[in-house]
């Protein structure tokens, strides 16, 4: 693991690593704050939207002063393979930057775009080793797409994952444009393989978790179309899951919802994460 | 003005927007962070550093949760004027993305690098013309050039800026590598006419101001050679000005260490500008 930059920030570490991944093949990128003290800290891992690396959150995501208060290290990985030969779409919503933390199938992205293996497997093994984490008490969150590889992550591994929210999840991909074109691209034409990676239908399949908080804005463009928060509730109301959605009049898609948030999401973890 | 962006964040709306500057003779961009509720607000201008625009400090500047908290309007112009026909450097340190907020009087630079009017004069007039701001009670802060853009321009009109701060300031730009190659390049070899432009030299000259408070991080990489903050403790000394020097210990030069104290700043400027 290769370090690209540490600076001091509100009494921790924010760091950018690097290392070279079994599970894509790839050199992948990700950051982490680790809070000033002692340790072993709980984890919270923030899973990105499309188009954005582990950048976006890092510079936008308004997440250290909480994450120093309640003393809890957010961890920020990539969207995706990156490299020249990793195959890609021109398009903004598959491909590069749109991995959407599924482990492809199809050729020619079966070969790179392993982000669930990456996210659930390799990242958690590269953080027990390097930082100074309770692996015990992991929580995972995310936004948009990211929100969808929380919400489908959490509920595929409830135990390792104590506590899942999102910032505008994608919640029924299956079921909307962005997440046919990237489960036809990834998985193939055969909707039985989308099951695992789609929230609603792991609930409606058995999947459980203790509960979850979703925050999505009023006003975002991609709501109607793309997000479907109402599906997820249905869901989580047939199975009896505790949903907590709070639907924030007025904000739209971007970083200037999600900080908005960010630090009730962060304590609403800490909380779940406590010893 | 045109408005280029509008975002609802921590309650308030987070805007960008454009003007054609009489001052610069260009299109200006800024960004005004509005907190809910009613009004009229005290206002705090933050000015940036070398090679920023508006944006770095309103992606990364942390700022918002504090100004919603506090009730503070938050405004970041540019550090330059723009455009193709604006005279520039090949460097970063001269020409656009640094004007280093003084009224530039030799040619080419002195058409358009009027950025100490455009701050002092030309912003607040559009400022008081479209928000809801409490002109009386306005404060002043920024970063490194931005530090002493604040720190002059506080000096040089105590009654307009009430409060004034910075992070990591360049304290004494006449006697640093930064500040003589932009004073020679935007004010000529005289340097009796860079005096007005130097926080140390105005204080020597007897400007004064009501209370200064300064942040600087013992591990920032321009420490010795451009910032100086030994020069300005010295000269507030002397001339009896109250300073809060803050040496912040394993603190860089980067929005790292600037968002780990905004919101304490944010909270000395608004108790400052109370009523």
């Amino acid at each position: 693991m290769e370090t690209l930059s540490l600076n001091k920030s509100y009494g921790g570490m924010q760091g950018v690593y690097r290392h070279e991944s079994e599970a894509t093949g790839t050199p992948m990128t990700f950051s982490v704050f680790v809070p000033e003290g002692e340790g072993p800290f709980p984890v919270l891992t923030y899973l990105s939207g499309l188009t954005c690396t582990h950048a976006n959150v890092t510079e936008k995501g308004d997440y250290r002063a909480a994450c120093a208060q309640h003393k809890i290290i957010f961890v920020a990985p990539d969207t995706s393979p990156r490299g020249d030969y990793v195959p890609d779409d021109e398009d903004y919503d598959f491909g590069k930057g749109a991995g959407f933390y599924v482990d492809a199938t199809q050729a020619p992205f079966a070969q790179y775009y392993q982000m669930s293996s990456y996210i659930e497997r390799e990242l958690p093994e590269i953080l027990a080793a390097n930082f100074p984490v309770d692996m015990s008490r992991q929580g995972i969150t995310g936004h948009s797409m990211g929100g969808h590889g929380a919400l489908t992550i959490g509920l595929r591994h409830p135990r390792t994952f104590k506590s899942v929210s999102a910032f505008a999840p994608i919640c029924h991909p299956s079921d909307v444009p962005w997440g046919q074109k990237a489960f036809k691209g990834y998985l193939g034409e055969d909707r039985a393989a989308w099951r695992q990676y789609d929230a609603v239908c792991l609930i409606e399949d058995g999947a459980r978790t203790q509960q979850i908080m979703v925050d999505q804005g009023t006003e975002d463009q991609f709501l109607v179309e793309q997000l479907r928060p109402e599906a997820l509730e249905a869901a989580c109301k047939e199975a009896g899951i505790k949903l907590t959605l709070r639907m924030q009049p007025g904000y739209d898609h971007s970083y200037y919802f999600i900080s908005s948030f960010m630090a009730e999401h962060i304590a609403w973890h800490a909380a779940a994460l406590k010893r």
